[in-house]
């Protein structure tokens, strides 16, 4: 089994750390030489690479941004570099139709991919062999896609220790726009409103507008090239809640209208309920809140503790108020398990506030 | 020194609780029975309550939802219930307007509150003594307000140990629509859009939607209440952010529009910059994204670790990939204690990714 990687930032190289790891044969190409033997020096260079042998690669995973994807396989195919292609593209339909369009030969031997892996970091240096281990990898097949095709690049997969799931590129567009391309969108206007009115309030900031515009320090520029390929399964998301947002600016201009603005925020709640929790189940934890003391050693006899206590901690955060040298730690667990869990810690001194879910200060 | 609170719920409880426990004498009232016989029985019983001595309180705390509280106010003073007052409701223009316009002399007396404390749980079964401490708590004198009423209301935050800011009322209303409402209304914007495309990609949801959305859990009625009260100071950004989206959504549709969409999210990353850290600093901190066993006992020998490394750490969180029994610990460090607090835990058998700021997974 031969492997080859156009582009040897964090995905590809990653790739091709894990495959390595594994007694695969691993080969990498990057315009950038820095890139490139940066990659080769991270995997075992006592395996021979595909450039060694000169012969086709059994697969060849096209690691670059999604605009580039097509011509990278097609030129890749026409110089006969692999006998299978897939690749890493955040957005699907638009790349999946250009490359099936070009040959239908190629057609069969291509499986689009997506790893929904960490990206907020770039580039070789960033790469980790379990970088895709237990995360979601999306495959794409088409009715064009061999079943050979699929299983070569399903088996990458698992060797990666990524969790696959199969989805049509128009399912996948959609979804990962709903899911992940929106949640930016609306990340980036609500900080983007903070630095258009920096002098307002912003010191008073709680975790509910931390947690709101987490992710709107992401990449823009990576970024500007998703919204822009998933555009057309990403506006009709932004058009609808376009018109939402104003009806409810309306609503609020309109004292009688309050019961818009309560189903406004009924809809915002049963949206909320139908996230997955962990392991992909829909489960509700308690929440037990414990104060701490803002110094080295508090976490470790807090997690001391609670470990005595044999229950399984499913979440935790921390959460600090300005100007006070004590932080409040929130761990959730199961229901049946929170009393148990409170009155042990109690026991121990635990200053805990009532149980409560995750949900904003008001 | 004596405090009658008008409303035994949380916050009321909650404020009862604190000084009943530093000696001060409390009493409450309540149109709830009940709530008012297990806001009673929290605090200390052997204490005397104003009921009891018919004797005007030195300070009238109304902790009744903010459209009450100028007719509770107002008619507390008619009765002679107390000598100055103070309210706890989350907005406060049209409140502090209301009273000061009642009476000159009540005017004088009366100086707005509102303690930022959790409010996704109520009645005074949730209260707890120490809700208040570290938090921030904003005081809204007017220029009609004396100086000894506002040194008396002070004093019953540094009792309760809140961290006392001062802000004009519309100061206020206009910081917390931008900093707590307007986060409200775009977490409540994103769940809805899920609840309104259930099927699509749901179960793909990862730590990026999760946060974007985590406060649309809240009480709609109780944020209905809020939005309405503060539309003023609310729908002016709402309306900025309504613009922001339109021009992106237009951007999206002309392919050459690709700056448009790199500034738009740009001005995010600005925005996002602007967020205070923990003690109210602006702090960058490094994040160690750490992959534990999801069994019991893991979070107490990783905490072991990193407490015998002697380093502070700032923040934790946990992140789960659907279907796999593995979690993501990230934790948080001041920068010059990344590498030591890496090497350590590497040391001791941990698998560490490569460390990075809390961003997007795409």
């Amino acid at each position: 089994m031969k492997v080859q990687i156009i582009g040897a930032g964090l995905l590809g190289t990653s790739i091709g750390m894990a495959l390595a790891a594994r007694g695969i044969q691993v080969g990498f190409s990057d315009l950038s030489v820095r890139s490139l033997k940066l990659a080769e020096g991270l995997i075992n260079r006592d395996l021979p690479t595909t450039e060694d042998s000169n012969e086709p690669a059994d697969l060849l995973i096209a690691a670059v941004p999604t605009a580039q994807v097509p011509s990278v396989i097609i030129d890749a195919f026409r110089r006969n570099l692999a006998f299978n292609f897939t690749d890493v593209a955040s957005v699907k339909t638009k790349c999946v139709a250009e490359i099936e369009a070009f040959d239908a030969a190629l057609a069969t031997i291509y499986c689009g991919g997506h790893p929904m892996a960490g990206r907020e970091v770039s580039g070789p240096e960033s790469a980790q062999s379990d970088l895709f281990e237990g995360r979601p990898w999306i495959l794409t097949p088409t009715h064009a896609t061999s079943a050979e095709t699929l299983s070569l690049v399903s088996g990458v997969l698992k060797v990666v220790g990524a969790t696959e799931i199969r989805m049509s590129p128009s399912d996948h567009d959609r979804a990962v726009a709903l899911v992940s391309h929106a949640p930016q969108v609306l990340a980036s206007l609500m900080a983007g409103e903070l630095a258009l009115n920096s002098s307002q309030g912003v010191p008073l900031a709680g975790q509910g507008l931390r947690d709101v515009t987490r992710i709107a320090a992401s990449d823009s520029r990576l970024w500007s090239g998703i919204l822009s390929a998933n555009a057309n399964a990403l506006n009709p998301i932004l058009a609808s809640m376009h018109g939402r947002l104003g009806d409810l600016i309306s609503a609020l201009n309109e004292p009688a209208e309050m019961r818009s603005i309560a189903d406004f925020l009924d809809q915002g709640v049963a949206g909320r309920e139908l996230l997955p929790g962990k392991h992909g189940a829909r489960r509700q934890y308690v929440v037990l809140p414990v104060l701490i003391d803002d110094t080295p050693g508090q976490l470790k006899r807090l997690f001391n503790d609670a470990g005595d206590a044999q229950i399984n901690i499913e979440d935790v955060s921390m959460e600090h108020s300005p100007g006070h040298p004590t932080g409040l730690v929130q761990i959730s667990v199961a229901p049946d398990a929170a009393p148990d869990l409170e009155r042990y810690l109690r026991e121990r001194g635990w200053r805990i506030y009532p149980p409560r879910n995750p949900a904003n200060l008001a």
